[in-house]
C-alpha cells in the first residue's frame, strides 16, 4: 500500500521527489536534531491522486492524515480544536523544485470561536489570540475560498482610520476582536455561510487549496519558464505553529549563510522582534541586521550561528534559513539552498571547493547554466533601475540591458549612427533579414510581433544584442515614426530602455554597466571543460561573431549561414541581380561577381577560427527574402538594373510563396540553380586553400540544407565534389573537406540510414525539424501557443526546449539509423536548442559529438555539457 | 556468377524482370516452337551494371555477348560482318513494363561497305541491300550518335525531287547507292570520322545507346506517369533481321486478337506488302486489312490465324502481334498484351472469364484500375476532336472533357448560369474556397497556377468536374476579362474546351458525350467487391457528392469536411461575423445562427448515406481563408456588419499568416475557440438524433484534425464528449458515436500509441502528412518539382502516389503503435492518395480498415483493393 503521509522524523533530504524540497529538508533537520516545529508531510503522490480522483482527497488518504495528525498531537501534547490546549498549524506547499511564492500557504489553522478564547487565556495575550484568528480568517478566505484579501484589508484600514492609528500593532485586543467580527460578518455576507468552525474541515480544505494552487496561473507559468513538469505535483507540509509575535522576547527572521549578491562568506540576515513572517515581508518596520541579535540575546544568536554553519556544512551549500524565536526559544522553520546572483553562484561554488566542502564535480552541478547568461551581457545599474517606470513587457527574447533613442527603421539607425548617435533602440513591427545591419548597430531591438524564435529574437541572440520581442500592446506607426504604449506616445529620438532578460520595457534612459568576467568564472569554466565530453561549437556568420565565440570557449563553428553575408549593402545588389536573372548565363555572370566577396568572407571566418572546424551551410532561404519589399527600394533596384519597375514586381510576385517555410529553399535552390552551389563550393574551397597557405589547417565541412531524400543529397554532393576536386587538383594542394547534411526534414530523419551512406556528417537543424514535426510555423504559432500553455497542452516552448518525446524521437532514430550505416558519422545539433541545458543533456545521452549554439550561449553549453556527464554517471 | 545474356530458348514468359517484357515473350514463343527470328537478350541486370560502371559495358558482359552471338550465328548459319553470308540483326529495348515508343531501336545492324555488296549479290536485290544500309546509317546516326534523322531525310527529299519521284520505292538501286553515299558523306562531315565499319563496334554502341535511352526525357516522363521505378532498367534484344521488303512475296504487319476499341472478339489487323515496319508507321501507303491476306496468301493467313489464337490462349489475354513475311515465310517478331480502351478492357475481361480462359481473379488483375476513370466522365466525340486546334497544355488535374464559354470569376459564372448559359469554363489564376459555387456550376476549370493537389485540382476531382491546372503559359488579365495563350487573346464568352484526362486545351467548341456504364462494368465491379477486404469510403462534403459516391459503390464517408459548407452564399456572412467577433459572446451569437444551418447539412448527408458510416472532420482551415480578399467584397462586408472598412482590413491583416499551412488551424482553432467545437458537436449529434428518429441508424464519427499531442486531443475530445452526452441524455435516446483523429502531423504518427489510448479511430491525412514529412508546400512545390523529376530525384508526385518509403514509414509506424495501444483501432486513409492504386495496395498490406477517396475514384479504389488481395496471395 502506498504511504501518503510521512512524519518529519520518517523522512530525509533524499526524499525530495516524494516529500517536496521543503518537506525533505524539514525531515532532514528533524533527524539532525535541530529545533524544528513538529509536523508531517502529505506527499506529492497524494497530490497526483487528488487530481486523478477528480480534485478530491481519497478517503484512505484522509484517514492516513488523521492518524498521523493524532501521533503528532500526542508528541506535541496539544490537540487540534481543543480550547484548553490548542494545536495550531501552518499548511504549506512544497514542490520537488523550489517555486518561491508561486503556491499557497495557510497559517494559524485550528483557530475558531472557542479555541481563540482558550488561546487568549492560555497565552494571557488576548490581542495575540484575536490577531492570529483574524489573520487566519483572512488567509483562509483568500487561499481556500477565493475571497480576495483586499476586501479584508479595506476593513482593517477603515478601523485603523476610525481609531486614528497607523500600524496594526497600535490596535488593542478589543480593536482586534472588533476587526475579527467584521471579518467574519463579511465572510458570511459574501459566502452565505458562517466561517467554518471545524478544525479538521479547515485542515482538509487547506490541503486541497494547496493542491489546487499547483495549477494556478503563475505556477504554470513558473514551471514553463523553469522546465518543471506538471506531472510532479506538490507536497503539503502541516507543521506546528510557533509565534514570533508573542512579545518582545519573540521574533522572526531570514538569513543567508553567505552573501547572495556577492557570494562573500559572511552570514547575512535580518529579523524583527514581536512579528510574524508576513510582517518582515510587508516591510512596514525596518528589520534589524542579524548581528544586532548578538547584543540583545547572545544565547539565541550563538545557537543560530552554530546551527546555520551546521546546516551549510551538512548541505554543502549556501543556505537560506527561516527562523522564529518564540519566547526566547529558537525554531528553524525552513532551510534551503539559497537563491543567488550569477556572480555569487560562481564565487560560492569556487569557495566551497577551496574549503573542501565540495568536489569540483559537485560544485559544477550547483550552478544553473542559464544563470551564466547574466554574466555575459550588459546589466542595468540596480540603483537606477528601482525608480524607473515600466511601460510594458514583451518576451525576454535576447538577454542583456539596453538604453537608447528610439528609431523605427534600420535605415534610420544607420543614419543616427553616422551622425555619431550610437545609443539607439530599433523598434519594429517585426524585423526582416534586410534589417540585420541596423540591428547590429543598435543597442537593443523591440518588436511588436514574433516569438522567442522570431527573426528578431534569433538574430539578436546570435549577435548577443538585447531584444524584447512580441510586445503585443505596442502600437507602431512607422510612417509617423512613433509608437504608443501604456497610454503614452513615444517619438523618434525619445529615450527608452529594454531588459532582454525579463522582457520589461522602461520609458526612460537608465544607466547600464558592462559585464566583467571574474577569475572565478574562468576557474569554474575550466572545471566544466575537464568533465564534459560533448564538443561545443557556435553558430556564427561573421568574423566578429566567430571571434566572440572563441573568446567564450567555442571549439568550432557548427553553423555558418552563408545567406546572412548576402544582405550587406555592397552585395545585396549583386544578389538581387542574380535572382532577377532570366537566363543561366545572366545568373552565372552575377554569381561571378559574388564569388570573390563570399570567398573573402570565408577567409576572414577561417582566420578568426584559427584552424578550428567550420561547418558552412549552403544558401538556405527562399530567394524572395532577398528582394526589396518597399516601393522606394523597388524603384532603386529597377534604376540600378535598368529594367522596368513592373518587371521587378512581376518577378517578386512570381517568387511569392504561400508557405515559404516549405517552399523553394535549401538544397532545392541548388537543384534548380546548380550554379549557386558551384559558386559557393568554389568560394569555400579557394578560401580554405588561401588560408592554409598562411599556415592554418582548415578542413571545411560543407553542409547541404533541407535534404529529404538520398538522391537529392547525391545530386548536390556531386556538384560540390566535382567542383572542389578540380580546384584542389588545379591548385596542386592537399585539402581535406567533407560534405554532410542538416537533418531538419522529418523524412531525412526517417531515412537517415540511406542518407548516411553518402553524408559524412549530420547536423540536426532542430528549428525546422520542430516546425515540421509539430506542423507549427514559428512565425505564426504565437497565435495559439498562449492557449496551449494555459490549457497545459504544452509545458514549454518547443522552439526553446527540444521536445524530446516527439522531435527527440526523430533525432534518436536518425542518430541510430545514421550510425548503423556509417559508424563514425559525426553528429551535431545546430538549432536554437543547441544552447538549452535540457536539450544538451539529451544530445549527450543520444551520443552526439557536439552541440552548436549562439556565441553568448557557449559558456552555458559548456557547463550544461559537464552537468550532463555528472548527472548521468 | 551472374548471367547477363540469355538465348531466346533459355528464357520464358516468367522472366520479365530479367529479360524485359519483349525478351521474355520472344523466349516464350521460341520455346512454344513459334516462328520467331533467332536471337538473344542482354538482361536488365546488365543495364544496371552499365550505369554502375559509369555508363560502360563491363568486359565480362562484352565477352558473354560475343559468346552468345557466336552460338546464335552457328544456329542461324550466318556470321556478323561476313560479306558472303551476313548475319544482320535488330537491337531493341525491352523493359519489364511495356513503354511503347519511349526507348530506342536500331535495325539492319551488321551492314558496312563490304557486307552490303555481299547482301546485294546474295539476295540478287541490290536496291534492297542499299536501301537497308542507308536506313541503318540513318538510324544508327540518330540513335547512337545523336545526329538528327531530319538531316538525312532532307538529303533523301532532295534526291527524290531531283529524280522527280514521290515515294522512296520509286528510287532505283543506283539512286539508293547515291543516297547512301550522300548519307555517309554527311556523317563524316558532321562527326569528323567515317561511318563505323566494324559490326561488333556497331553492336556494342547500339546496345549502349539502348541502355542510355532508358534515361531519355520521354522515358523518364513516361515512367513517372506510370509508376515505373528507374531502378528497373531495360533489357536489350538482339535478333536476326527478317525482311518484309524483299519483294511482293514479303510484307509486314500488326494485329490485335480482339478489337482494342470495343473489345469485340474478332481479329483486327493491318499489313503492307514489300515494306518494313517503319513504312507501316509512317502511313505513306494505306495498309490492307488482315482479311485481305486470305485472298492473296491463304497458307500464310491460315498459319497466322492459327498462331494468333494459340498466342491468345497461351497468354489468356488479347495479344498485340507484330509479324513479318519474308519471301512467303511468316515470322512473329513480338507479341504482348495489347493496349485497349477502358470499354474494351472490361468487355475482354468479362468475355475471357465467360470463355473459360480466365478465372474471375485473373480477370481482375488484367484491368488497370486507373483506366476505369475514363468510363466515369464525359468524353470528347473522337471525330470532332481530330480536327481541333490545341492551344496549350496544363496538368491533367481532374479527368473528363468540358466545353464552354470562358468566364473569369465565380461571380460571372453564376451570372451566366442565371441567364441560362450553362456551358461555361471558369478560367482563374488560381481558385480559392470562395470560388466553389462557381466551380460547381462550370463545365470545367482552367488555372494558370497550382499543381495536382492545388485547390482547384482537389476540389474539381471531388466534384467530378473537369480541370486543367497549372498552365504556366496562360497569361490572364482578370480586369480586362481576357487571357492570352498560344499567340491569341481569348475574351469572356469565347469558346474553349478542356481535356482533364490529358491536360490539353482546345481553342474552340468540341462536342462531348456522356459516359455509359455498361453491363460489363457492373459485372466486373461485383467480382472486385467479392475479393477485396478493404472497405471503400468516399470524401464527400455535400449530399450530392454523397449520393454520387453511393452510386459508385462507396460504403461510407471517410472525410466530410465541414468548412466547405461554410462558403455557401447564405452562410458565409454569418461565418465572417463569427470570425470578426471581438468577444466570446459575439462569437457565440454568430455560432448560434450557424448551428441550424450546419445541423441541416448533416441531416441531408446522413440521409443520403442511408445509415452508412460518416466521418465528420471538424473545422480545419485557418480562419483568414473565410474572409474576403477583394476591395468590393470587403466594403460589402463592412456595410453588412456596420463596421469600418479599416476595421475589417486590420482583422484580415491580424489573421494573416506567414505559413498558414502550419499556422492557426485544425484543432488549434478548437483550443482557442472551444465554442466552435461545441457548436459543431451539437450540430452533428442533433442531426444524427433527428435522422435516426426517421428509422436510420447513424453512428457519427467525429474527427479532430491536426492533432500533434495527446493532451491536445484530450482537451478537444472532452469538449465533444461533454456536449454530446448532455444532448443525448436530454433527448433520452441511445446514440452511439465515436471520436477519433486525423494522423497528418508527423509528431502524431511518432506518438500514435499515446494518442490511440484516447482516439477511437485514426484516419491518415496523407496530404498534410506528405507536406510535413517532405517539408513540401503543395502550393509552392511546383517551382522545383519539375527539376526534381528531370534529375530523377523523385520518380513520382508524392502528392498523387504515397511516398511509401518515407511518409509510408510514418503510416506504418503509427498503425503499429496505435494498434499496440488499442487492438481494435479503426484505421483509414482520407488523403488524395486514397484513390491511388499503389497506395491502396500499401494500405491493404499495412492493415488499414478502409480507404476514402473522391466519389469518382471509388470504382478505381474498389478494383485496386481487389487487386491488392490477389497480388499478395
Amino acid at each position: 500500500m502506498t504511504k501518503y503521509v510521512y512524519l518529519f522524523k520518517e523522512g530525509n533530504a533524499k526524499m525530495k521527489n516524494l516529500l517536496g524540497g521543503k518537506g525533505a529538508n524539514l525531515a532532514e533537520m528533524t533527524t539532525l536534531g535541530l529545533p524544528v516545529p513538529r509536523g508531517f508531510t502529505v506527499t506529492t503522490d497524494a497530490c497526483l491522486r487528488y487530481y486523478e480522483d477528480g480534485e478530491q482527497i481519497g478517503e484512505d488518504i484522509k484517514e492516513e492524515i488523521l492518524t498521523t495528525l493524532e501521533i503528532t498531537e500526542k508528541t506535541v501534547g496539544k490537540k487540534l480544536g481543543d480550547p484548553m490546549n490548542p494545536f495550531l498549524v501552518s499548511v504549506r506547499s512544497g514542490a520537488r523544485a523550489s517555486m518561491p511564492g508561486m503556491m499557497d500557504t495557510v497559517l494559524n489553522l485550528g483557530l475558531n470561536d472557542t479555541v481563540v478564547e482558550g488561546l487568549a487565556e492560555l497565552t494571557s495575550n488576548p490581542r495575540f489570540a484575536y490577531d492570529s484568528y483574524r489573520r487566519f480568517v483572512m488567509m483562509f478566505s483568500d487561499v481556500v475560498i477565493g475571497l480576495s484579501k483586499s476586501k479584508f484589508e479595506r476593513i482593517l484600514d477603515e478601523i485603523k482610520e476610525e481609531k486614528g492609528v497607523v500600524n496594526d500593532t497600535d490596535l488593542s485586543a478589543d480593536d482586534m476582536k472588533f476587526v475579527l467580527k467584521k471579518f467574519k460578518d463579511m465572510y458570511k455576507k459574501e459566502i452565505g455561510k458562517d466561517f467554518p468552525q471545524d478544525p479538521k474541515e479547515q485542515l482538509f480544505e487547506a490541503i486541497k487549496a494547496v493542491f489546487r494552487s499547483w495549477n494556478n496561473e503563475r505556477a504554470i507559468y513558473y514551471r514553463r519558464m523553469n522546465d518543471i513538469p506538471s506531472s510532479w505535483g506538490t507536497a503539503v507540509n502541516i507543521q506546528e505553529m510557533v509565534y514570533g509575535n508573542m512579545g518582545e522576547d519573540s521574533g522572526t527572521g531570514v538569513a543567508f549563510t553567505r552573501n547572495p549578491s556577492t557570494g562573500e562568506k559572511k552570514l547575512m540576515g535580518e529579523y524583527l522582534m514581536n512579528a510574524q513572517g508576513e510582517d518582515v515581508v510587508a516591510g512596514v518596520r525596518t528589520p534589524y541586521h542579524i548581528d544586532h541579535l548578538e547584543v540583545t540575546n547572545k544565547a539565541v544568536y550563538d545557537q543560530f550561528m552554530d546551527l546555520s554553519s551546521k546546516l551549510e556544512n551538512h548541505y554543502h551549500d549556501m543556505q537560506d534559513i527561516e527562523f522564529t524565536i518564540e519566547k526566547g526559544k529558537l525554531f528553524i522553520l525552513q532551510t534551503r539552498n539559497g537563491k543567488r546572483t550569477a556572480h555569487a553562484a560562481l564565487r560560492i561554488a569556487v569557495d566551497l571547493v577551496k574549503e573542501g566542502l565540495l568536489t569540483k564535480e559537485q560544485a559544477l552541478v550547483k550552478v544553473d547554466p542559464k544563470q551564466l547568461d547574466a554574466l555575459l551581457h550588459p546589466m542595468f545599474d540596480t540603483k537606477a533601475l528601482k525608480a524607473s517606470k515600466v511601460i510594458g513587457t514583451g518576451l525576454a527574447a535576447s538577454p542583456g540591458a539596453a538604453t537608447g533613442k528610439v528609431v523605427f527603421s534600420a535605415e534610420d539607425a544607420k543614419e543616427m549612427h553616422k551622425k555619431g548617435e550610437k545609443m539607439v533602440i530599433l523598434v519594429r513591427l517585426e524585423t526582416s533579414p534586410e534589417d540585420i545591419e541596423g540591428m547590429n548597430i543598435s543597442q537593443g531591438i523591440l518588436t511588436a510581433r514574433g516569438g522567442m524564435t522570431s527573426h528578431a529574437a534569433v538574430v539578436a541572440r546570435g549577435m548577443g544584442r538585447c531584444c524584447v520581442s512580441g510586445c503585443t500592446e505596442l502600437k507602431i506607426n512607422e510612417e509617423k515614426k512613433e509608437f504608443y504604449l501604456s497610454g503614452k506616445t513615444y517619438k523618434e529620438g525619445d529615450w527608452i530602455s529594454l531588459d532582454g532578460s525579463t522582457g520589461i520595457i522602461y520609458g526612460e534612459r537608465i544607466a547600464t554597466m558592462e559585464p566583467e568576467m571574474t577569475g572565478d568564472f574562468a576557474t569554474f569554466m575550466s572545471w566544466a571543460d575537464e568533465v564534459r565530453t560533448l564538443k561545443i561549437r557556435t553558430n556564427a556568420d561573421t568574423p566578429a561573431d566567430a571571434k566572440q565565440a572563441v573568446k567564450f570557449g567555442a571549439e568550432g563553428i557548427g553553423l555558418c549561414r552563408t545567406e546572412h553575408m548576402f544582405f550587406e549593402a555592397d552585395r545585396i545588389r549583386i544578389v538581387r541581380q542574380m535572382i532577377l536573372s532570366e537566363t543561366k548565363e545572366q545568373r552565372k555572370a552575377a554569381l561571378d561577381k559574388i564569388l570573390p566577396v563570399q570567398r573573402g568572407d570565408f577567409e576572414k571566418i577561417f582566420t578568426a577560427m584559427e584552424g578550428r572546424p567550420v561547418t558552412i551551410r549552403f544558401l538556405d532561404p527562399p530567394l524572395h527574402e532577398f528582394l526589396p519589399q518597399e516601393e522606394k527600394e523597388i524603384k532603386e533596384l529597377a534604376n540600378d538594373l535598368k529594367v522596368d519597375v513592373s518587371e521587378i514586381k512581376t518577378k517578386i510576385s512570381d517568387l511569392h510563396e504561400v508557405n515559404p517555410m516549405m517552399g523553394h529553399r535549401g538544397c532545392r535552390l541548388a537543384v534548380t540553380y546548380p550554379e549557386i552551389a558551384i559558386m559557393q563550393t568554389t568560394a569555400v574551397i579557394e578560401a580554405a586553400i588561401n588560408v592554409n597557405k598562411k599556415g592554418m589547417n582548415i578542413e571545411p565541412e560543407i553542409m547541404i540544407p533541407i535534404i529529404s531524400e538520398l538522391k537529392e543529397f547525391m545530386y548536390v554532393k556531386k556538384l560540390v565534389v566535382d567542383t572542389a576536386n578540380k580546384i584542389i587538383k588545379d591548385a596542386k594542394v592537399n585539402l581535406k573537406y567533407s560534405v554532410g547534411t542538416m537533418i531538419e526534414i522529418p523524412r531525412a530523419a526517417l531515412l537517415a540510414d540511406e542518407i548516411a551512406k553518402e553524408a559524412e556528417f549530420f547536423s540536426f537543424g532542430t528549428n525546422d525539424l520542430t516546425q515540421m514535426t509539430f506542423g507549427y510555423s514559428r512565425d505564426d504559432a504565437g497565435k495559439f501557443l498562449g492557449a496551449y500553455y494555459a490549457q497545459q497542452i504544452l509545458e514549454s516552448d518547443p522552439f526553446a526546449r527540444l521536445d524530446q518525446k516527439g522531435v527527440g524521437k526523430l533525432v534518436k532514430m536518425a542518430s541510430e539509423l545514421g550510425r548503423s550505416a556509417r559508424s563514425d558519422l559525426k553528429l551535431g545539433i545546430c538549432g536554437e536548442h543547441g544552447g538549452d541545458p535540457s536539450t544538451i543533456e539529451f544530445c549527450y545521452l543520444t551520443g552526439l559529438n557536439y552541440v552548436s549554439c549562439s556565441p553568448y550561449r557557449v559558456p552555458i553549453a559548456r557547463l550544461a555539457a559537464a552537468q550532463a556527464v555528472i548527472n548521468n554517471r
